[in-house]
C-alpha cells in the first residue's frame, strides 16, 4: 500500500513523532538500520493504526506514495549527509525530505542547494518538546521550501500542540530559517535552565532552605506569571526520591552538566551578528565549569570564605516573592535577547521571520513554552518591528516593577557567595539597555591610544586620531 | 646589496617595526603598493640606518640576502593570502615567511602546511605593543617552525621590550602557538579595558565623581599593584582636554566601540573548548552592545528608575580603596581564565605551551603588561602544571584579601544601576570555581526528564534515566 508519511531514524523522537502522526489517520512507515527500532514502533503503535517498521531502505521507499514525504530525525551532522546520501538513489524528482533534527543552520543552507540539484525538495524544521511533545503534540518550527511545507501542513498542524486552537507550528521564512530559530529556542531553554538551576542554588546552599521548600516554592511558582514547562518540571523532579535511599534524587546526580551544542552554536552565532547574547552565553559557561569537578573541590577548599555574610531575608514569603520577581525578570530579559538575536539573523540571512508568529508556535508544545509567550506575541503583533522587548510599554512595566527585587536578589547571592551569573548578566544587560551613554568612550580611547584606531566624535562628523601622550 | 630582513605592509605597524629592527644594526628593506607608505619609511629612517622602500615586488625580493627573511604585517585574514600567493612566485627554497599578524589560528595552520609544500619556512608570531611597542620594543610571541625562528632569533630578542634584562619574546610552542597566545593575549585585553570602564563608569555616572577624580585616581592606581600599561594610558586619557571646548576629550567620544575580532575569536574558541572564559565574553558582548545606541537612547527614558537607590560611599579614600581592589580583584581573574584556555588550547592542539614563558613574555612590551604578570609567572615557575591561577596560593591569597572590597563594589553598581558585567561575571567565576558542588546536577535532572539525555550518579557509576513525572 502507499503510506503517506515515512520517518527516517527510530529513535525515541522519530518513533514518538511518527506515532503521533499515525495517531491522526495518516499511514506511516519507519526506517532504521536497527532491527529491535523498528520492530519497536510497530509494538508501539496502537490497534488499528497504520504504522510499518523496516530496516530495508528499499522497502522503506517503495512503500511510499509519490512525491514521497519523507523526515530525518537522526543526530545532527554527519549522521544527516549520511542518510541523505543513502536515500539519493531511491528518490524521485518532486519528492520532499525533511530535516527535524537540530542541524547547525549553514548545513541546512547547503544540503537546498545540493538537493535542489536532484530536483528534490529539502527544507529544514525544528522539533521542539522533547519525547512527550513529540508523542502527543510538538512545537514545530519549519523553514525554506514553502511549497514543500504547505503540502504537508495538514500533518503538521494535526500533530503539533495546540494554544487556544490554534496549532503550534507556522512556515517561518526562508532557508535555514527553521532550524535557526529552534537553535535561538535551545539558546533560550539553556539560559532559563541557568536561572532555575541558580534560583535552587540560591535558596538551598544560599539561604539554607530544604529541598521540600524549593519542591513546594516551584510548584506555587507554576501557578503564577512564572508558569512555565521548565518551572513545572523542576517542581516535579525535587518532588521525585531515590528508590533505595529514600533522598531527593537530585541531590544523588552528578553536577556535571552535559551539552550537545546547539546553546554554543547559538552563543558563537550572536557573537558573529553581534547581538549581545549574555544570558545564554553564561548558561553555555557554566555547563562547561561543571566540568572541571576536581579543581572545584580543590578551591572550595583552598579558597573557602566565612558561610555567613550580610543580612538573611529571613520571611520565607519575602524570599519566596523576590526570588520569583528576579526569576520572571530575568527570563523575560533571556527571551528579550533571543527575539533580538532572530531579528538580526532576519535581516542577516533573510529569513523574512515575523516574531510574532515565532512567539505564537512557542506558546506550547515547546520547551521554553510559558505564559509570558502571550505577552511576548501581543507585543510583536502591535509593533511587529520592535526592536527589542524591554521596549515594549507592558514587558517593560513588568520589568520595572520587578528590578528592585532583581537587585536584592542579586545582592543577596553577592553576600552568601553564590554565584548567580544568569541573574547578574540579565540585570546588567537591563542597565546597559537603558544607558543612553555608555562608558564604552573610553574604550575608545584605549584603542586610540595605543592602536591608532581612530574614534568618533558626538560633537561633529569624521574619523579622529589623537597623539594622547 | 643584500638586506637582512624585509616587511611587506608598511603600515604604522609594519613601518615601526622596520624601524625598530634597522635600529639594532640590521638592514632591513619594506615593501608596500602604496608608494606613499614606501617613501614614508625611508623618511623616518634614521642617518645611518639602511633602511630601503619600495613598491616593486622584484626589487624587495631581490634586495634580500638567501635565504630570505620576510615578515608579513598586513591585515588579517585575504590579506595575508594575496601577500603569500604575490610572494611565492618570487621565493626559493629555504625562504623564510612570517607572520606578524593577527591572523585567525587555524589560518596559520593551513598556511603552513601549503608553505611546506614549497619548502618555504611559515611561521605565525604575535606582535603586541601598538604603534609605539612596534617602534621601541614590542612583544613578541613566536611559535610553529622552531629552527626557522632560532635563525631569527637575534633580531627579535635584539628588538624585543626588556623586563630585568631578558627580552619579551620566547618561541612558545608548536603549530599555530603563536597566533593563538596572541588572540589570548588580546582577549584578556578585551577583559580589562572593560573593567576598566566600569571603574570609570561606577566612579563618574555612578558615585557622581568627576573626570578629574576618575584621572588621579588611575594616575594613583599606576603606582600600586594594579600597576600596568592599561591603567596608566586610561590616567593619561583622562588628562587629555579637547583643544577647542577644553573638556575631557573623552567625553567627546562616541560610545560605539568598535573591533576588530580577536575577542571575539577568543571567546568562541574558548566556547569549542568548553573553557569558562566569562569575562572576556561579557567584554565582547558590552562592545557589540554599544552600538545600539538609539534603542540605548529610548531605552533611557522608557526605563528611567530612580537616579539614587541604596548607600553611597561617601569618604573618597574607601571608593578608591575598594575599586582599586574589585579591580585587582577582577582583573587576577581575567588573565586566570585566559591561561586556562592556553592551558587547555596547548593540550587540544599540542602547542606544548610553557605558561611560565607566556607569562615572562607578557610582562613587557604588550598592550596587557602589568605588574602581576611577574606573580604570574612565579605561580607557573613554582607549579608548572597549575591547572588554574586561583589555585595559586599567592594569587588565591590576593582574591581572597579582596572579595569583600569586590563585592561591595558590585552591590553599590547595582543600587546605582550601573552595569558592572566585567566586575559580576569576574565574581561569579571566582564563587562558581570555589563551588565543590554547582546546581547543575538539577540541570541534567531536566535534561533527563525532557529528553531523555540520561544522567551520572554521585553514589554509584554508570548512566541513569529516570521516569519523573
Amino acid at each position: 500500500m502507499d503510506y503517506d508519511f515515512g520517518m527516517v531514524g527510530l529513535g525515541v523522537m522519530g518513533r514518538n513523532l511518527l506515532l503521533n502522526i499515525a495517531d491522526h489517520g495518516f499511514s506511516v512507515v519507519g526506517l532504521d538500520l536497527d532491527p529491535a527500532k523498528a520492530s519497536a514502533l510497530e509494538i508501539e503503535a496502537e490497534a488499528g493504526k497504520n504504522v510499518k517498521g523496516t530496516t530495508s531502505i528499499e522497502e522503506f521507499v517503495g512503500a511510499l506514495q509519490k512525491p514521497r514525504a519523507v523526515m530525518l530525525l537522526v543526530p545532527a551532522g554527519k549522521a544527516v549527509d549520511a542518510a541523505i546520501a543513502n536515500l539519493l538513489p531511491y528518490l524521485d524528482e518532486g519528492d520532499i525530505v525533511i530535516d527535524g533534527g537540530n542541524s547547525y543552520f549553514p548545513d541546512t543552507d547547503r544540503r537546498v542547494v545540493e538537493l535542489e540539484k536532484h530536483k528534490i525538495h529539502f527544507f529544514g524544521m525544528g522539533v521542539s518538546g522533547g519525547e512527550k511533545g513529540a508523542r502527543f503534540g510538538p512545537s514545530m518550527m519549519p523553514g525554506g521550501d514553502r511549497q514543500a511545507y504547505e503540502r504537508l501542513r495538514p500533518v503538521f498542524e494535526a500533530i503539533a500542540a495546540k494554544v487556544d486552537g490554534e496549532p503550534c507550528v507556522a512556515y517561518l521564512g526562508n532557508g535555514s530559517a527553521g532550524n535557526y530559530v529552534k537553535m535561538v529556542h535551545n539558546g533560550i531553554e539553556y539560559g532559563i535552565m541557568q536561572l532555575l538551576a541558580e534560583t535552587y542554588d540560591l535558596l538551598k546552599r544560599g539561604l539554607g532552605h530544604s529541598d521540600e521548600d524549593a519542591q513546594r516554592m516551584f510548584e506555587e511558582w507554576n501557578g503564577s506569571e512564572v508558569q512555565s514547562f521548565l518551572v513545572e518540571i523542576t517542581g516535579q523532579i525535587l518532588k521525585k526520591k531515590d528508590d533505595v535511599t529514600g533522598q531527593p534524587l537530585v541531590s544523588l546526580i552528578s553536577d556535571r552538566a552535559r551539552q550537545k551544542g546547539t546553546g554554543k552554536w547559538t552563543s558563537q552565532n550572536a557573537m558573529d551578528l553581534q547581538v549581545p547574547l549574555p544570558t545564554v552565553d553564561i548558561a553555555v559557561t557554566m555547563r562547561d565549569m561543571s566540568a572541571y569537578k576536581e579543581e572545584r573541590v580543590q578551591a572550595a577548599q583552598a579558597l573557602e570564605i566565612p558561610s555567613t555574610q550580610g543580612a538573611n531575608i529571613d520571611d520565607w514569603y519575602a524570599v519566596e516573592n523576590r526570588l520569583r520577581n528576579a526569576f520572571y525578570f530575568a527570563m523575560l530579559v533571556t527571551y528579550a535577547q533571543g527575539l533580538v538575536q532572530l531579528r538580526v539573523a532576519s535581516a542577516t540571512y533573510n529569513y523574512d521571520l515575523e516574531l510574532e508568529e515565532v512567539a505564537k508556535i512557542w506558546r506550547g508544545g515547546c520547551i521554553i513554552r510559558a505564559a509570558c509567550l502571550e505577552d511576548i506575541r501581543r507585543a510583536f503583533a502591535a509593533n511587529p518591528g520592535l526592536a527589542n522587548l524591554l521596549l515594549d510599554p507592558a514587558i517593560g512595566g513588568e520589568l520595572l516593577k520587578r528590578h528592585e527585587d532583581m537587585r536584592t536578589i542579586v545582592k543577596t547571592a553577592i553576600d552568601k557567595g553564590i554565584p548567580v551569573p544568569g541573574f547578574m548578566t540579565s540585570l546588567a544587560y537591563f542597565d546597559a539597555y537603558r544607558s543612553a551613554t555608555l562608558p564604552t568612550n573610553l574604550i575608545q580611547a584605549q584603542r586610540d591610544y595605543f592602536g591608532a584606531h581612530t574614534y568618533e566624535r558626538i560633537d561633529q562628523p569624521g574619523v579622529f586620531h589623537t597623539q594622547w601622550d
